[in-house]
């Protein structure tokens, strides 16, 4: 996935990266991204052009829910179908749409790190707080902790010491490695690692996660392995960085507040969002009674509208709870009448419908 | 797996059958195995022989652990290398040495029911309060739901009626069916089932699982998977049951009982156990702050323990820490001096050694 | 992946739609692509620029090896890591640089649907005489058999009848169904199917193949899985149809002739290609002894550079055969100099370095 | 699994060993396996008991067919549901059943190194011409390259070295390393290897097999993964040392025999055997067009009783051709109708009822 020919790629890098220098390896470790977040779908019209009216429509009537922000281009955004000029668009619409006081954290990894350098410029130029940067995967076998942590940065293990954050070690070596400057040493907003082993096939490794812990523009993870003994070891060793973990499905949400997530960006928050919103603030308020009883009744449907039925799952519960749904981009095909019946009663044994 | 031909299997079956049938469907529901279990590994000479003194000596020195009880010949306890008379014995030896207010849970599990049911009324005549009955996994590809409810019980799913309780038609039912009464039906003590992916390469699904906990001496599972939102799953769907769910493993102990699990049975407790009880008594306080803080400290030791060096790791550190661990039976390995550093480091970074 | 805003693609996509059905659902099943491929690198600068010259001048060097032609963009021309503009590029010098007698197959897969039918028909263009169209997998748990279906072709399952080749049912089909036209409907080039289930996580289930090999625009499959058994099943079903199957990698490429492939595209053959002629020539003599002590030498280099070292690995063993490999896109790294030491081994060690 | 007390092991062991060392070094290489094998089944009765008059019919009925022997308790003979007596019964009475001009090879494997030494002992008294010694795999995570080697051999592997035959170095190591004989270097037969990951969920490493080829004891393998490429190098590793590799299922009958395998122990054989057979005289008399028609019509038909329906697949078969099939042992269950009609599907479709 790339940007269009547009620009000139590598003069844009070299003027924006001079600049960036200064900008990105500051105050950004202090954005604080604790909550829940709905990962956004992309309505598209019958002949499957992403429709932006109804987009901003959805954006409405999320308003009332206690949402932290929006999540726009995770997986459930297909963001793998769009072109790269929709993706910024995309972009650039829900950060219009969405009030300042929430958060818009943009997708921007593509396979390619150059790709995603430009892609994770132009979205923060249109106003994304942060980005959420996917693994690479499709080379998966060479994707090792070394090539991973390449891909985010340009330090290596060794070099994360206790003084990094001095600056001036940083500065001589920045200076000897002309143009090799990676995603996070380069992006203007600060970015959150995106681990989806469901579509990627690839969980990046514990210890890659805690060396770029140590990089100051990367605060946090997005992991939706569900593995919650993976997910207290990342939190138990990135401690002192204050890294900060979501939860990357709403059925360990609870799990994850228990073991110490900070929060979660669910697809089923995209239909749920208030009783997530519920189970958050019943675990940041001790009552785990209540809390397990509510995550209980959230398991299904959030297999329903992952694992099981994925985007087309989420996009008909959208219509039912009156959200504009509509049709994926082929391939993906819009559920069966016997998958839509198998769906709804995921939601109505559960009381939800 | 099978016991010799000491006795003459049909004959005592079916004597024994007249007799449980009466006893194992009444009272045994009511078997509360909430707690933590050590799953007990068995010492062995240095030329493989079952040393059991020092079994004797190990169950001693945990006397001060609140432990609920001791799990006899789970995977830690290498009954895949015991013979039939061995797997008898280790439990015999076991319940006469441990003081009678401790549970004793036996794993009578074998590749065939037939085996298994054997194994499990030997068992029970030797003393043991419950059996842990692993599912059959050799020909996994043939252990579906329907296979392992076979298994485990000679009601099908549409059996389980919510009169099911009442007696009668199942009486009427077993006098039809003459000799397929199944492991749970015939056990004279009652029945938890034993999910072990890593070792089995089989989970036993959720729908069988919560089929069988309607059977009357079926009282739980013990599930090493650690997918908590599978454990929540298993917790929501069995409720009305009392169903009781351990944890197979300490890295999800506290992100069990979040979601409702009751105890534990973890490889760990065999050299952590006095801080495994410490963090079920966190967990049922309302303490999760501490609690959270514990667990972070136990993943990594529980993992070197498991995953990574397996039985003869928990073996090695019982050395460290005053237990009997010694040799393994072949094939099974001891450590290399690198794996025994790397051990050793799980523990010394945490602060346990 | 998608093509830049150079041109808007509905009106364009029309007006070739109504071309290429009269083009399109004639001869083209007739295109022999019987023999051995490379699958070409793309090399690189030290900017990681695309290289075109190096790109032909390996092109003239392979001149004198009796390959049947040249695939561009499967996974060795890490197509994933190229922009749009790239990707056609790439093909257009490729067709210029290749003599007429040599077949340029190439990849214009993309993960939605519309992005690779627009990458198809500019590939097309620029003289690809036939496509390889890897199936789209990020979204893997809803590519279904159907869904892949669908990507290819309009048609479903049932669609197919033996009466298929007449016209006259299939053209009042198109004609209610507008817009809907798919991949293979619409190329202006036959298409080749594309498995790898290394990368993508998912192989095209046997009876879509069976169902698509019933196209007239579809002519065949690469398939890397290296599973004989599934390449003698989709051979034994699609026999009446002629479908035409190759082999994705070298291991198995003997193999594949002795159940019926009838090539193969081999990451082995950029660098061991006239050795891979030779194995071809030994296979379509019936001499199979030799066949077999040829294929005995290539499985550990050709394991070096698929599964082992992928890309980088093809690139280096390039340069020490006299053709251009050089650095692959970030985040794919080069070698350490330990792996290329065991690189060289799996060389060496079979007689070729 | 083990034998029952009927004997002291240890005392019998090593008085076995004396005498086996001289033995089982010496001329058992010789041992020519090449040729078809089926694996043949267990028959019960109603009531889970062997049935061996029916046993022996099977046999009788197979007289015709040119096998080159018969595999006694390989995984379709449910080996894993009978107790330790019935498994050496079972061997005795096909040792007896079957003419001397037919090999007869006995699956002894059992988890632990001691069991599967006292079992092999066992059979090979009964009659046993070689056994075939499954990986033990129920602590799957601790069996390398390394355990796995010391489970058939005392042996490490730096140990072989090219004079390895010579038997001096031999014995001055043996006389050292008291009681630690494992089970090549003890069995009074030559021993065969047994790979089969969908079953144990475990393949022996490449260089582990290469090691124990060297082994005089050691005489070949059954693999039953699939995969040609890992044959291929197999045969290419172990050319030197006259090992022998045998295709695990008939799937790959044809493609093991392009790459050098000199046999077949396939399930399919118990009821299509002179197919097998005939498939194979093709192989050896160079009629490869002939016999790929034959192969692709074994496929389905293979699949149907191994991956898709197992054992219980196999014994509805035999029904079918006049051999007794009957139960299996619980927890393997019948087939249902529906599975039964596709069964049949399978072979009707093929030709084959």
């Amino acid at each position: 996935m790339a940007l269009s020919g547009l620009f000139t790629p590598c003069a844009r890098i070299m003027a924006h990266r001079a600049l960036c220098r200064g900008l990105a390896l500051t105050a950004s470790s202090a954005l604080d991204i604790r909550g829940i977040y709905p990962p956004i779908t992309t309505p598209f019209t019958n002949q499957e052009e992403v429709d932006y009216e109804k987009l901003e429509e959805n954006l409405q009537n999320y308003n009332h829910i206690p949402f932290r922000g929006f999540v726009v281009q995770g997986s459930n955004g297909e963001y793998a179908y769009l072109t790269s000029e929709e993706r910024v668009e995309v972009v650039r619409r829900v950060r219009k749409a969405v009030p300042t006081n929430r958060l818009v954290i943009a997708g921007s990894g593509c396979e390619s790190t150059q790709a995603t350098i430009r892609m994770t410029e132009e979205m923060a130029k249109f106003g994304a707080d942060a980005v959420l940067v996917v693994t690479p995967a499709y080379y998966r076998g060479r994707m090792t902790s070394t090539a991973l942590i390449h891909h985010y940065s340009k330090q290596s293990h060794g070099d994360f010491s206790p003084l990094y954050a001095s600056g001036s070690a940083q500065q001589s070596k920045s200076a000897s490695s002309f143009c090799h400057d990676q995603v996070a040493d380069c992006s203007p907003v600060p970015v959150v690692l995106y681990s989806v082993p469901g579509n990627t096939g690839l969980d990046i490794p514990v210890d890659a996660i805690v060396t770029l812990s140590q990089h100051q523009n990367i605060i946090g993870i997005k992991d939706s392995g569900g593995d919650v003994t993976r997910i207290g070891l990342i939190i138990h060793k990135t401690k002192r960085q204050g890294f900060q973990v979501l939860s990357g499905s709403a059925s360990f949400l609870l799990a994850g507040y228990s073991i110490g997530a900070v929060g979660g960006i669910c697809a089923l928050a995209n239909v749920l969002g208030a009783q997530l919103c519920a189970l958050e603030s019943m675990c940041l308020n001790d009552q785990w009674e209540e809390a397990k009883e509510l995550q209980h009744r959230l398991i299904e449907p959030n297999a329903a509208v992952t694992r099981r039925f994925g985007v087309p799952g989420v996009k008909q519960v959208m219509e039912w709870y009156g959200y504009h749904g509509g049709p994926c981009r082929s391939p993906l095909l819009p559920l069966t009448d016997e998958e839509i019946k198998e769906l709804k009663k995921a939601f109505t044994a559960n009381g939800w419908l």
